[in-house]
C-alpha cells in the first residue's frame, strides 16, 4: 500500500493514521513542533492540523510537496462565532491550498468525519464513509484505495470545486455537534 | 395540528403532504395549474416545486403569504451541468425568497431529503431526519412539531443563513445519486 506522512498528532491525525495503518500503509507522523526539520516521506501527505496552522506548513514544505498528493482535512470555521467560514464565499480551504501548491494534487477528505467515527469505523450503527473531492483522478483513486484497505468506504464527490460543499457539510455537522444535536460518535452517515 | 397548504403535486409534494397528514395535520394541495386561482389556506405554505417555478408562485400569492410560514424545499442546481448552483455564491434560494417575502417567515426544510425517504420514513435502515433553517423560532418550532407528529425527526440547523449549507448538502447528495454513488432511497442520514 501507500507510504503516507501525516502532519499533526492530534485526534484526527491519530484516527486517520490508524486507519491507514490498518490497511497496511506505512505511516510517518510529523509533530507540529518538528515541521520544517522532519522530512516529508511518501506519495501522500495529510495536513491533519487546524486550518490556521496550514499556511506555516505550506511555507515550510512547499518544495517537498511538489508532485505529491496533499490531503486537506480542515473545516475553516470561525471558531469564535461558529456562524461563518473564514474562506471567501463560494471558495474552500482546499481550493486556496491548491492555489498555493500548484505542483501538488490537493484532495479534500476526512473533513466530514469526526475522529471517533474513523477510529471505530462506525457512524452510529452505520459503516463510516469518507467523502473525497479533487481534480486529479489518480490521486483520489490512490487515497481511496488506502482508505478502503483500512476498512472504511470512500465516495468520490467530484472535482476540487466540490470541496466547497464538503466544507459546508462539515460546518453543519460541527455546529450541530457543538449544539448537542448530534453526538461526536455519529453525524451525517452515508446510508445505502 | 397545523393546517398546511402544499403548492405542487409532484413526488416531493406528495411525500411531504403524506407525512403531515400522518401527523394529523390538515393538508390542502394546490396544483401548479391552479396557482393564482386557488386560495392559500392555513399557517404553513410549502413551495413544493422546482426552484425555477418559485418566482411565479411568489408573484401570484405575495399578499396572501404575509404572516405565514413559507417552506422552501428547493435545490437550486444548474440541472444542465450538475456542477453549480444558480444562486449567488454564499447565498441560498431560501435567503432570496425571504428577501422577496419580508412579511413571511421563510424556513428551509426537506431539501436534504429524497422523496422516497419521506414516504418510507427511512434513509436506508435509519430513521429519516428533516434539517431546518430559519430566522423565526416559532415558525421552525411549529413546522418541526408537524413533522415529528408524522413520525420523522427534525433538527434545527440554525438561522436562515445556514440554508446555504443545507443547499450545499442537497447539492452533494443529488449529484452523488445522479452519479449512482448513492441510492434514491438512501443518502446522508443523521446517525446518533
Amino acid at each position: 500500500m501507500a507510504h503516507i506522512t501525516i502532519i499533526g498528532t492530534g485526534n484526527m491525525a491519530n484516527a486517520i493514521g490508524g486507519l491507514f495503518a490498518d490497511g497496511g500503509s506505512s505511516v510517518t507522523y510529523i509533530a507540529r513542533e518538528a515541521v520544517g526539520t522532519a522530512a516529508v516521506e511518501g506519495d501522500i501527505v495529510v495536513l491533519a492540523v487546524p486550518y490556521p496552522a496550514v499556511d506555516g506548513i505550506l511555507a515550510a514544505y512547499e518544495g517537498q510537496l511538489a508532485g505529491k498528493t496533499v490531503v486537506d482535512i480542515t473545516n475553516p470555521l470561525n471558531f469564535e462565532t461558529f456562524d461563518e467560514l473564514v474562506v471567501p464565499a463560494g471558495s474552500s480551504a482546499a481550493a486556496l491550498i491548491q492555489h498555493k501548491l500548484p505542483a501538488s494534487h490537493v484532495v479534500k477528505a476526512f473533513n466530514t468525519n469526526f475522529a471517533a467515527t474513523l477510529a471505530s469505523k462506525k457512524v452510529g450503527d452505520l459503516d463510516t464513509t469518507v467523502l473525497l473531492a479533487g481534480d486529479d483522478a489518480n490521486a483520489k483513486a490512490q487515497l481511496a484505495a488506502a482508505i478502503e484497505a483500512g476498512g472504511v468506504s470512500a465516495i468520490d464527490a467530484g472535482a476540487l470545486s466540490r470541496a466547497h460543499e464538503l466544507e459546508a457539510l462539515g460546518f453543519l455537522q460541527l455546529t450541530a455537534a457543538v449544539g448537542e444535536k448530534l453526538p461526536w460518535t455519529g453525524g451525517f452517515a452515508v446510508a445505502r
